[in-house]
């Protein structure tokens, strides 16, 4: 952590300017890995998806056999003003709760991230002052969008080999499908699901949530700062800040689930190179997902219909990023083994 | 390891006999793993697939929380006339090779299996002695496929809570091809598909070799060991051994790729209930494997691309099960988290 530093961002320039010079990875490195690939003891794609992983550290972390430590998960909590129009079966009260049940260890995500060796830390924001009713008013002030971005980017610590983010916020699908709406197109319907189990008469006094937040700030949508202070949230900015933080720092993120996801939409589209650093954990079932990651030319790892949030995806996916590193790094080369090759016979 | 016993399966009468008369999962240990999940601090169903397993698992252990200690994989290796026919593009040689491969510890198994925690033996069967040409013989006689199944029984750890089988065999997929093509019809070409990389004159060589071994072998194939004999392999014997070892004591299995699901084929057409302690870990790259799995009614965990064998894909799927265990046994109920429900609102 490293919560003493200034902020990132100072105000929405220098968000801008951020978002307008991100790094690369590294392409010799890449070329390397990808040429080990080829000399381990396996016909020649055969480790599929799993290879592509490996390239892909390989070129975030600028070596040719990347390795694991440190992996980090941030919950991030937020209230949601807009929950007075009847978008969640679940009442707001419940964010705070599932706040102490994470510090207490008994969440999802607290197993999930035990299970497979990823630090966890929690950062509620303001849980007491919800954000503005979308459907009336922005989310945020400037100020208190500043605040949840530099929140989310100041949770990054300092030796994360890589990051997954999660949420945690009643009524939060609601600005997740504004988000992908506005960014994206197509109908609210398309980006509105039943989240935590809404009934059909929740799912539209959703979708007409939706309809009248986009109406109402879809003109002056025009930044991706802009986007995520209107519709957003502050655990979606703070996630928001958390991911572009670690592309600063090139260091490769595991996206969870469709809130996760959505949190990225304002930037990918201010900048469409920011996905570059983002691996897509899993699928989830929520309505919205499946679409929002075809849109984002993302691939996701697991398809295995969770729909919790938290992290929960994010976190089943970092044994599939530790395997491919370790069938990378640990295989013996063909000339190693003494193997003969394809067509050797 | 209890290879010191006597052989579980004394002739294919033995054999046919155990495979009538298949423990079941219990019923009350399921239901009561199942109204566990529903008081965990989560939507209903929001853990998808994890919830799934967690009950699964609760059934084969016959208890309401399973804990998995030792998950042990065993990869069988076998040599397989078939390959004169040119069904291959690795020379046979290479099957020793990477058995001597895996005894160092430099395999995509290796790593795989020391990613996930699970110990690893290799049982190599007669490597210098391949099976018969099943385009002109059965590839076993009755004691050579006696001794395949009950040496992959043998195999079975005293104490393993889930069992992944693997396989290396060069040409190994023309038999299971031939397997898949006898128990569930089809064209040969359905079921063949490129290995570890024929091209298409060796693609047509191979759907070559199975028609010619189903236009021999088909109308003898009346049995399930029958149809193993003279179709199968003996670490695609071994295999279906270890595995029904295994549902005999009621542990269950991770399935890998297209050989290991291949070699319950057999098993599967003769007592439908054979799958019920099976979870397909993955959908193999290989072409007929996602027939295969559809036709045994399998959903597969992951679809990695992975088209290697010996297991990896089964151990890249041990995490999930692991999560899936930690999740169902670690979670907060809603009461004693004080969490509110669903619609308390």
């Amino acid at each position: 952590m490293s919560q003493s530093r200034d902020p990132l961002f100072s105000d929405p320039i220098a968000f801008a300017a951020a978002l307008a010079r991100l790094p690369a990875s590294d392409t010799a490195s890449r070329n390397a890995a990808l040429a080990r690939q080829a000399r381990l003891t396996k016909p020649a794609g055969s480790l599929g998806r799993l290879e592509e992983i490996a390239v892909f550290m390989a070129g975030w972390q600028g070596c040719e056999r990347p390795v694991l430590d440190k992996v980090q998960a941030v919950v991030f909590a937020g209230n949601h003003g807009v929950v007075a129009r009847g978008v969640s079966a679940f009442p707001p009260e419940v964010t705070a709760q599932m706040v102490a049940n994470f510090e207490h260890g008994g969440a999802a995500i607290n197993a999930l991230t035990r299970a497979c060796g990823a630090d966890l830390s929690i950062v509620a924001l303001d849980l007491d002052r919800p954000t503005g009713d979308i459907t009336r008013e922005p989310a945020m002030s400037i100020e208190d969008c500043l605040d949840a971005l530099n929140r989310g980017a100041a949770a990054l610590g300092d030796d994360t080999g890589l990051l997954l983010v999660g949420e945690m916020g009643i009524g939060n699908t609601t600005p997740a499908a504004a988000l992908c709406a506005q960014a994206l197109g197509g109908s609210p319907r398309d980006w509105t699901g039943r989240g935590t189990g809404l009934d059909d008469a929740g799912l539209m006094r959703k979708t007409a949530a939706v309809t009248a937040a986009l109406a109402l700030h879809g003109p002056a949508c025009t930044s991706a700062f802009e986007t995520l202070r209107r519709l957003g949230g502050r655990e979606i900015a703070a996630m928001a800040g958390a991911l572009l933080a670690a592309r600063l720092r090139r260091v490769p993120v595991l996206l969870d689930g469709f809130i996760a996801t959505a949190a990225i939409v304002p930037l990918a589209q201010e900048n469409f190179r920011f996905t570059e650093h983002c691996l897509a954990a899993h699928c989830s079932a929520e309505a919205g997902h499946a679409r929002l990651l075809e849109r984002l030319g993302l691939d996701p790892l697991l398809r295995l219909g969770l729909r919790l949030g938290e992290g929960t995806g994010a976190a089943l996916a970092v044994p599939i990023v530790r395997a491919a590193l370790a069938a990378h790094g640990e295989m013996a080369t063909f000339d190693e083994a003494r193997v003969a090759g394809e067509h050797a016979q």
